[in-house]
């Protein structure tokens, strides 16, 4: 394992920093009111380039990937990488295997949102689709594998995307010196981890919560029961959050982590259509999971400073989920 | 006239800064190489509240008839003020009204987004629905006024609104020194009339551009005949903007206006779609009219500083017109 220490953490984010954006943390009137909460901060990596916090994993392990390669005098022609990713994974290492001159090549599910699809191609990342289940997708990508050897980076089982996805907690409390809480989406683990080992070094007091979508539980049972506890049918409407529990992430998280919270799909999309409505911006509802959870459990949040990290911004638009039913404030 | 000279304009901020938000002046890489401009700023005036720049004017004009009341020593709680209005105007002086204590009587088209009206609602504004066209917005507000004389507040073609809008473009001036083009959208007239005064005083060199749907263009057809056109038929899809040129605007606009341009419903949809898409920000098709003129008549705008002023960002969720034919970037 690469040690994640303090210094680690920072030269990580050194190193990133000038290849992603410093999101902005903001507020908003509306929804502090509504929780009581004392100060409420939203992380907005949707507006991270790409659409989500996976940049800052992508960027991480293609610099990684490459540095050992000159170390050891090899061509980064030579370099190829594959992946299986639901989406915003998949895009954020086209981007920047595009942008450091790095073939990518991704295996992805059938079924995502076809924004995310053509944001791959566009970075000019090279498709193969599978089923979508997670056999298929690890299966797919052995395939391609034994007829050709490639680095695998795995979309969050992964100590160069864990430390990478340190990086957004890092801002967050490099702009806030006291938080009570820090909430983040939880699908494989990689921006939970992160955020746990980020809240280690920086700002031990604050507690770590991961938010799942009660459908796709897995994260929650292995927590609660002590082993990682196979991945679910890919039903939420959160899609990327469909993926289980990595390994790594599992085991920085039994160490390091306060609680996890599952919300099911009403609350999920409810809190969607409330942060666009209200806060006027583009999510996700992987992302809209954190302030779910913060609504559903309000009153453990009371007066409390307390941070939620918008994880991504990629939705289909023309195809968006919103009902005319959907519960109003 | 209320003198709106460069020492009224600041005290007109100084006056409402505490009741407004100071929004955000952002950038966007994709649109900045698309357009090929030397800068390319966007004032987010949908992260407003009440989600529209409307508030501006609409505190400014209340403080302005509150203390003109208090000078007479009325009691306050014998103002009442009345407007017509397609939606974010009476939302704004609905949410100022119930802010400062006066009672807002609202007269709105019956097929407007029923977001606006939602908003009205909850911020106790009195609604009485209309026909969807100019002259029955009038008749009805009239009706109203001769039961019981009320203050009007007009929309656009007020000095007190044109003042308070003036300080979206003071907030920009204050920022980016060097601008050579801003471009706001233009309904009524109020915005654009009040970035001329702020453009005149504080920012003399920048070119003030007004953008019109071509559905709705009574402004550009009065701007260019040096006579006030009257409205055409509401049909835009930028509903902000289907109301017709204010009088007092229109003396402003003659006098400082660099330039008039018009967007097809087709150009104002795509653009509405690719800011959504690209910046992950909620606007609505009025907003979007300045970047689909960006985009129409790029060429002029290459390598220059360019700031776009994104009006607003209520929209009705649940019925969004992203059709599966807009055209790719």
């Amino acid at each position: 394992m690469n040690k994640l220490d303090a210094t680690s953490l920072y030269n990580i984010h050194r190193s990133i920093k000038h290849f992603i954006h410093k999101t902005p943390l903001i507020t908003c009137d509306t929804f502090s009111k509504i929780t009581e909460t004392k100060n409420l901060y939203f992380k907005c990596e949707n507006f991270q380039k790409t659409g989500s916090f996976k940049l800052r994993g992508a960027t991480y392990a293609l610099q990684t990937y490459i540095t050992r390669a000159l170390r050891m005098n090899q061509p980064i022609d030579n370099l190829e990488i594959i992946t299986h990713s639901s989406g915003n994974h998949a895009s954020a290492l086209s981007y920047a295997g595009n942008l450091f001159g790095v073939k990518i090549r991704v295996v992805m599910p059938n079924n995502g949102p076809s924004a995310k699809r053509e944001a791959v191609r566009t970075y000019g990342g090279e498709i193969t689709f599978c089923e979508p289940t997670q056999q298929a997708r690890e299966l797919t990508t052995e395939l391609i594998m034994a007829k050709k050897p490639m680095q695998l980076v795995h979309s969050s089982d992964n100590y160069l995307i864990i430390g990478g996805q340190t990086t957004v907690a890092y801002e967050i409390f490099k702009e806030i010196g006291d938080l009570d809480y820090i909430l983040t989406p939880l699908g494989g683990g990689g921006l939970l981890a992160g955020t746990c080992l980020s809240a280690l070094h920086f700002s031990p007091r604050t507690k770590v919560i991961g938010v799942e979508p009660a459908l796709a539980n897995d994260a929650y049972l292995s927590f609660k029961s002590g082993a990682i506890h196979p991945p679910l049918p890919p039903l939420t409407i959160a899609d990327g959050l469909r993926i289980g529990v990595g390994v790594r992430n599992f085991e920085i998280m039994q160490k390091h982590l306060h609680d996890i919270i599952t919300v099911d799909e009403e609350e999920i999309m409810r809190a969607t259509f409330l942060i666009w409505e209200r806060m006027k911006i583009v999510v996700e509802p992987s992302s809209a999971t954190t302030l779910a959870a913060l609504i559903k459990y309000r009153k453990m949040f009371r007066k409390k400073n307390v941070a939620l990290v918008l994880s991504g911004g990629n939705v289909d638009l023309r195809n968006l989920p919103f009902s005319r039913d959907l519960i109003e404030l």
